[in-house]
């Protein structure tokens, strides 16, 4: 199954992919619905027949799911880390997005001009379907909903200027989520899905999620240890290489460019690029 | 005034202070109540007067607001970046918990077996009463609702095993928030309110919060620059030296210790510690 959020006239609403259209359920939040178990027993297929047929073209897509925790991996493809020099973490390194980062898969996304530096990065994301605590690797690997398509767009000049990246990450209005959660029936990660990023169909990043340090069910283990994972939430599992700030000459993201994020066989964000905001006096 | 949650058998309520009792308000969370102006209006008055009055030793206090961002701040108090040998920074060092952090101003606080290294540290804690974006400093100081206690309680060995310290910042059940919010009219932290954290009755922390190098209006500022701050979103403004860590020998927090954290003219949780959880094998 594929499910996301659209928003519509009575606001947002959960929307399920019905062959080449769609149906628009009942519920306002895919976190709810998760919750709830709608999406993930035989109410499903009653509520599918019974709600409103809607052309995809007609959607206005929301992030697949907000609301929740924005969980985010760094360096965790082995073959960028090996093409860096470093060695292999023993840990996934972890930090967090809050949820005003989130815009839907085709959103602008807002270039903040407090930023000279801005970046793309593709990745994978994982959307917990039930709560899971000190989970082991099976019961992790249960928990998880299905996936989905990210872009941690970055502001590098803020997540460096001091140690903790969170700044540089969670500017709002930045970091697509969608268009589809699909389910782990259909998608299989560690089996190897093409994923990449293109800005204004030039490809900058391109791998496999076969190359992932930390799979899906690894990462809900480890951080399972640390708080309740809810569903709803949402692990950004780590990007490629082929970021701006790694190439040589640098480049990065700029207003007016088109983003295109994609996993194979799940879907691609495509995200235009707008400046945001005016120059402040430093304030801090 | 000074207000906050306490846990009731209809659920949370948002509590004030009204001379030595306090009175219960017909509301669910203080985020809420900020939202709709409740707290900071004339309705606030009328609703003391029919509300319900309460001793304070009735009370189950929960964390003082929840639900919202919790926005940390690495170094920042003056004397401790300078006597660690660090130049003072430009910009502050900004980190996150995710809410399922907090407890209460008397509650346990829960020492997971995960971790062999659990530290404290006392923090003056800002809450944020109206939203504001891209604030000069002088929105910013209106925006603050009040001021209250926390304790940043922390894993080190979670918070160094990678770069981005959020894992041993978040663990569930861990940081005390209370036991009131006092308004700004109350309060000045910039005049110089003591600081302390002490540890069965042994002080380990004392400062004063005139020593922040990032005041509240600052960091509110700041942070403003990259996200919306909703009122009911909290930041923690920084720890003073003291913490067990940079202690020599260094001294750890231990499951049946009593944690007290005060700030002059605001209040302070007294917590015991308690352990969590049971060994897993590793998961990642």
């Amino acid at each position: 199954m594929r499910f996301g959020t659209a928003r519509t006239a009575d606001g947002d609403r959960v929307v399920v992919r019905d062959g080449e259209g769609a149906r628009i359920l009942p519920f306002s939040s895919v976190r709810e619905a998760l919750a709830d178990g709608v999406l993930t027993d035989e109410r499903t297929a009653d509520l599918l027949r019974s709600s409103e047929p809607v052309d995809l073209g007609d959607l206005d897509l929301a992030p697949a799911v907000s609301g929740g925790k924005v969980i985010c991996v760094g360096h965790n493809f082995t073959s960028h880390i090996l093409e860096l020099g470093h060695g292999l973490p023993d840990h996934p390194n972890v930090f967090s997005k809050f949820p005003e980062a989130l815009v839907g898969p085709n959103d602008d996304i807002r270039l903040d001009v407090a930023s000279e530096a801005w970046d793309w990065e593709a990745e994978l994301a994982v959307v917990i379907g039930t709560a899971v605590r000190r989970a082991d690797r099976d019961t992790a690997a249960r928990a998880v909903a299905g996936y989905t398509v990210a872009n941690d767009v970055s502001a590098r000049d803020w997540q460096r200027r001091a140690s903790q990246w969170l700044l540089g990450k969670t500017f709002e209005s930045t970091t697509p989520l969608g268009p589809w959660i699909v389910t782990t029936d259909e998608v299989d990660p560690a089996a190897g899905l093409q994923i990449s990023c293109s800005v204004d169909g030039v490809t900058k990043q391109q791998s496999t999620t076969a190359d992932l340090l930390f799979d899906a069910p690894s990462l809900v283990a480890y951080v399972s240890q640390v708080v309740t994972l809810q569903p709803g939430d949402v692990i950004l599992t780590g990007t490629p290489g082929g970021v701006g700030t790694a190439r040589k000459p640098p480049e990065r993201l700029l207003p007016g460019q088109l983003v295109v994020t994609a996993v194979e066989g799940i879907g691609e964000c495509r995200n235009r690029c707008v400046s945001s905001g005016q120059q402040l006096t430093s304030n801090a």
